[in-house]
Formats: structure tokens, sequence, C-alpha cells
């Protein structure tokens, strides 16, 4: 097959194809999206983001989250490049390890200390890890679909995983308190701990934030246990607010994992816990080569101090609100039947009956032709940089994304027939 | 207690102790390193770093490792701050990714193809879940006492870890073929691959080279048995040779992790793999929120052309052999039975009858006073920055430190009566 010169993006997974398994892997493998997403990138500035191709895009993946005061933040990069000229790696940390851990402790109520690495799946390895030297057991609640990274004992896949790596992981049902119970029963005497992620935000499926009644039932669980109660923030940290996503809810966990967007893009993950886990955090092995590199940690520190200073979270929830607005009344109006669910900052699109995704992806490939980078079917996000005319601007182009969505599945008979 | 304003080092370490378990965590904790080490560094260049109280040293732990062109190189920070301008992570990776891929596949002779994360822990995973997916079999075999990594199945530690954690792990003994053989027989149908580290470099202990016989037995016993022969080069990897370590005893192994010195102290680790397991690392789910970002690819790129086209490998050889050899000499001189093990640009300095390593200790600490840091117990690293006069500069240090070791030692009663 012959590509074209001027499609760079083609070329490259074709070169791919050699150096790389099945030419991509993991999560950004564009087998994963509708057929004419774009694969490679090469810039990013605010809200907007670039392909290979030389297409530009009101982005709301966040480069799939870490992106909250958008791409190349000048005050972070600043931060960062002042850091870079000073050290990143060294023998020991730098001095901003304290700094940045201090600075955590202040923002997030139920932390009274903070460990650091690199990846969301470090964060909550350690969380599991420190919940079972501080209890002495073993068994670890988790719920029915949520991802929690990508190691064997909690990877979506289980090829090349044994039995063996899921041996004490319990399964319950987000929000649904009975199985909640009976999963705490299970465990009976070894019980370690209730992993929790901050809302459930299942791939494809319509987000639901926690009940207080579930929230509070899991707080008092773990509590009657002496276990930990664990919050997965890796996703939503600092988005739905800067203590940590479980303060909508009124709990405070044990431990909670967060990375994404804790660093604005710059590779971090930390652990923070109460000092209920402060000994067994003290007790557990976890390192890594790269963990107390500086310049991460500059960059993080000038992330969390933008955004308590800016009101970050407030605006990317205005943000978010006025999409889902715009957008909805769009859809109302075309008699699509469209939901649209969780946070307004971290939203999934999804249409009633559209099990096949022929509509969502119709309409994402849509707004992408326009200038516009929606995931069909993955948690999205806005950032900072976001504002009400970048909104309106993407309300333009779902306006005829949504019309253009209605031809093509008038044409094709797909439409739900509805309002 | 008081601490001096002017040991700001100390006044870290105190403001640590609330916000950080035990104050600091992992193999960078000074608690693992005799009292009088800094924790907090402020600065490297080139072979030289910085604590946070302002003293410099001539640096052989090269932040572990990783540092392989020596701090702050300028060819890799230009290549990480022009792509930093760019895009780093975006949603998806950058061309980067493939011309990195394709760099290490041509510089690397088993490699048919590449993966890349963040943490040697990733790579070494990645790399048994990739053995087990090709061969549908569970055993991994593991060398006694090597580090791997520092996730439960793997960690030093098993604090926090489960039996089912390792309940898949058969234990051999490094060089030892009676013991390998063993190992493959009690895995039997079920061994899935043979993970051997790049040299034998437990701390503490004399490193160790493999013999060819044995690391062409392990090549035999995995090629007969159909399963995985993985050498984890992550501390190893480009000081050694450029084609992974194990070029140096004529075998191949089907797949080998890196990490640390790929990029020069950029975060990022790699999976390299043969055809054979191609189709088993597409099936693999493995991903991070950062592991195809754009700038940590761009210093990776340059840091392995610069390795290239210095012939940094034979410098680096080279130096390790100067200092090797100058400071045996001291050492016989003085009387000491110093044992220098490993390959020379990734020494260990042991000193015989020492297992309470005050000799060891002491001489470190004089060095340190002297302004060099070494390492008592870990693996140390030289870099391609470590010059000829910077040996030389350092074998002045270390005669003196060894006098003054010698010299506490007869105080105290402590050499070894010798030559």
């Amino acid at each position: 097959m012959m590509v074209p010169a001027n499609d760079i993006d083609m070329q490259l997974r074709r070169r791919a194809q050699s150096v790389i398994p099945g030419g991509m892997w993991g999560h950004q493998h564009v087998q994963r999206l509708p057929e004419g997403y774009p694969q490679y990138f090469t810039r990013g500035e605010g809200c907007r983001t670039w392909d290979a191709n030389g297409r530009s895009y009101i982005d709301y993946l966040c480069a799939w989250g870490p992106m909250i005061l958008g791409y190349n933040d000048p005050d972070v990069e600043e931060a960062a490049a002042r850091q870079r000229i000073e050290g990143d790696g060294l023998n020991g940390p730098t001095p901003l390890l304290v700094d940045l851990a201090e600075l955590v402790v202040e923002t997030v109520p139920h932390a009274d200390w903070a460990l650091f690495s690199k990846n969301g799946t470090d964060a909550t390895t350690a969380c599991v890890t420190i919940a079972r030297a501080g209890t002495g057991r073993r068994k670890i609640l988790i719920a029915r679909g949520a991802y929690h990274g990508a190691i064997p004992w909690c990877s979506p896949s289980v090829v090349g995983v044994t039995e063996e790596d899921r041996a004490h992981l319990i399964i319950y049902d987000y929000n649904d308190i009975a199985s909640l119970d009976a999963a705490v029963t299970e465990a009976g005497a070894d019980l370690a701990g209730i992993l929790v992620s901050a809302f459930k935000h299942d791939v494809g499926k319509e987000h639901v934030l926690p009940t207080r009644e579930f929230a509070a039932r899991a707080r008092e669980l773990a509590t009657n246990a002496n276990a930990a109660l664990i919050v997965d923030d890796v996703r939503a940290g600092f988005r739905l607010d800067l203590g940590g996503s479980w303060e909508l809810v009124g709990v405070r966990p044990d431990l909670s994992a967060w990375s994404k967007a804790i660093a604005n893009g710059h590779a971090l993950a930390a652990v923070t816990g109460n000092d209920r886990f402060r000994e067994a955090a003290t007790r557990i092995f976890t390192t890594g080569s790269f963990w107390t590199a500086g310049v991460s940690m500059a960059a993080s520190i000038a992330t969390i101090t933008k955004l308590r200073e800016t009101g970050a979270v407030a605006h990317m929830q205005a943000m978010g609100r006025r999409l889902r607005e715009g957008l909805q009344k769009q859809a109302d109006q075309l008699g699509f039947k469209l939901h649209q669910s969780g946070p307004s900052q971290m939203p999934v699109f999804l249409f009633e009956g559209d099990d096949d995704r022929r509509i969502g992806n119709r309409f994402c490939l849509e707004a992408l032709e326009r200038g516009v980078y929606f995931h069909p079917v993955h948690t999205m996000f806005l950032s900072a940089a976001h504002t009400a005319a970048i909104i309106d601007e993407t309300l333009e182009v779902t306006a005829e994304a949504l019309r253009a969505t209605a031809n093509a599945i008038d044409h094709e008979g797909m439409r739900a027939t509805g309002s």
C-alpha cells in the first residue's frame, strides 16, 4: 500500500509496524478509536493540540488527563526549566521533595505524609502494599470494571497474568452498599483495604459519582475493620477538588493514589496517607530510579500552586457545564438521546441505544474533522486553558457535527427515533 | 535538637520527618549509608554533584546509574529542550517514538522491536508478562538475591507482599549451571522464562560477570523449552556494550529490560524483544500516562547517538581501569585487602574480612570528606564525563583517604593484617 507523502501519520504507522509490536501498545493505540483518528502528535499549546499531519484541534483529552493547566503552561515550564539547569536526578532528592510533600500535605486534608513515584500504577500498587503492611492482612476489595493500573494484579487484561496475581482481590459493585458489605464479609478477618475510584469512570459506560451513602459506608466498613480506605484519584485528582475527590462526598480516605494532573504533564505520581498508615509506609520498600528527580517536582509545585491560586477547579467545572448545556440543547433539538455523565470537567458522551457506537463514533469523527478532539468512550478532560470563547467555538463545531451525524444516520437509518 | 542554620541538609531532614514516612523512602534513604553522607542534593554538572550544604563531589554514583554522559549533558539537554517547546505528553506518541524504536532496534542486535515505559520495574514486569503470554506458562526463574524491581512480585522486601505474588518464581544461583538446570527441571512444562541480571551485582557482594558457559546454558535451556531468556539490563544497560550486556558473552536474549542510562537521567525505560515474542508483546496490556512523552525520547535518541558516536563505553571502561589500578596499588601498599569487582565502569569496592563494613564505610567517609562520592556497598558508575584528569584527581583523594583509614583502624585495631 502506498501512503501519500503528505500523510505523515500513516507513514509513521507503517514504520512503527516493524519496530513496535502491533504498531503501538496500550491505551494510546489508535486501534481503540474509530478509523480517522490520528495516531501521532507533534505539539500542544494551551487547549490545542496538533497531529503529525499538521491539523490542529481543540483538545478534550488533555493528553488523557495530565494537562490540567493546558499544554506548555508558561509558569509550570518556567519552574521546570529553572530546576533543569540546577539538577534533575541526583544521588538523593533535591530540597523540592520536602517543599512538594509539605505543599501536598497542606493541600490534601487527609494527608499527613506523601511519597512520590512516576506512574499511577506505582501509586496504586504502593497503596495496596501499604494497606497490607499496615494491617498484616491480604484481601483488597475492588469495584467491578474499575481501572487501577496496568500490571498483573490490576491490569484490565489477563493475558500473561496468573491466577495468583489476583488471588486476594474481592470484587464489589461501585455505589452498591449491599455488594460492598458482602465483599467485606467475604474478606472477613483478612481485610486489608477497600479500593475505590474517585468516581465510577469505566470506559464506554456512563460515569457515576459516588453517593454519599456509599462513600460513608465504605469509610465505616474500613474503620470498623481497621482496614485502609484507599481512593484511586489517579485519573480525577486535582480536577474535582484539590483536597481529593472524596472531599465532595465528605469522606476522607486513609490512602490515596495520585498521578496524571499532579505536575501538568511531567511524569510524577504520589501516594498520600494519614498517620494510621505512616508506620506501614515506612516499612514497605518502594522505589525507582527517577522518583525523586527535581524537575517534575518543580513542575508539580508550580502546578498545584497555580491551581490553588487561580480557582482552576471552579473554572473547569463552569466551562464543563457550559459545554454540557450547549451540547445537550443541540442534541435535544436534533432528537439525539445524548447522555452526558461524569463531573462536567471530566465528561463522557454516550448516545442511548448506541451499543455498536455508530452514532458516538460518527459524532466524534465529524467533530474531529472540524477541529475538535473528543474521545467516543473514554473519560474526557477539560483544563484551565479551556475558556468560554473556546467552549463557544467548540459548540459551533458540535452543532455542525451533530447535524452531519443526523444526516448520515438518517441516510443509514441509524438514529434512535425519539423526542 | 537544634540544627545549625548552615546545615541545610539536616534542616531538610527534620522537615521531611513530618511529611515523608521515615523521612525518606527506598534506595536513596541516607539511612542505608554511613552517618556523614548527605541526603539532599541541589546540582549536577558533568561528573560533579553538589549537596544541599553546597559541598561538591566527584561523583561515582551518577544518580545511581542514569548519568552515563554526565549530568546536564549539553547535547542531551538541547535535544530535550527543543522537544519540550514542541510537545511532551500528548494524546498519542510523537514521531520520536518511531525514531527511537528504530534506533534501539538498530543498536541492539537481539531486538526486533521495542516498547517504552518509565521505570526499570515497568520493563522487567512487562518482560515477565510477555514471557507468560508467549508461552502460555507461568514459571519464571530468578537468581537468588538479584534485584529486579520494587513491586510485590520482585521487591527485595516482603513487607506488604503476599505469598501468591511470588507463587511462580523459582530460584537458581547465578553462574551455577547445576542450580539453573535444577530450576528448569522443577519448572517442567510450566517454564515461561529465565530471568538473568546482566551480571551479578547484588548489594554488598562482589560483582561477578556471567561465565560464557552459564550464559550459553541459559540460552540453550530457554531455547529447548521454548521459553524466554530475559536479560535484566536495567542497571548495566549501555555501560558494558551498547548492544546489550550479554553481547560480551556471545548470547542474545529473547527479551531485555532497560532503563537508568537510556536517556541520561530523563525518566524512560524500555523492553526490547525478538520476533519470537512480538506477537505476545502485541497481546499484553501495558501502559502508563507518561510513557510516550516526547522529551524523554528526544533525550534518549541524543544519548544513544552520542554514546555510539563517541566510543563512550570504551572510554568508561578505560577510566574505570585507571581508577581500579591506581586504587589497588594504593591499597596494596597500605596492606589493605581490597577486592574491586564488577566491570571497571561499574565497580564495587569491598575489603576482605570487613563484614561489619567498618573499613569500607570509613574509607568512603574519608573520601567523601575530601570531595569524592563513593558508595560503600552498591554498584558504582562511571560516566563519559569522567576524564583521566578526574580519575587522577580522585586517586589523590583515595591515597589520602586510605591513609586516613589506615590510621583510624590502626588506632582501633581494625585492619586485616596482611601482605
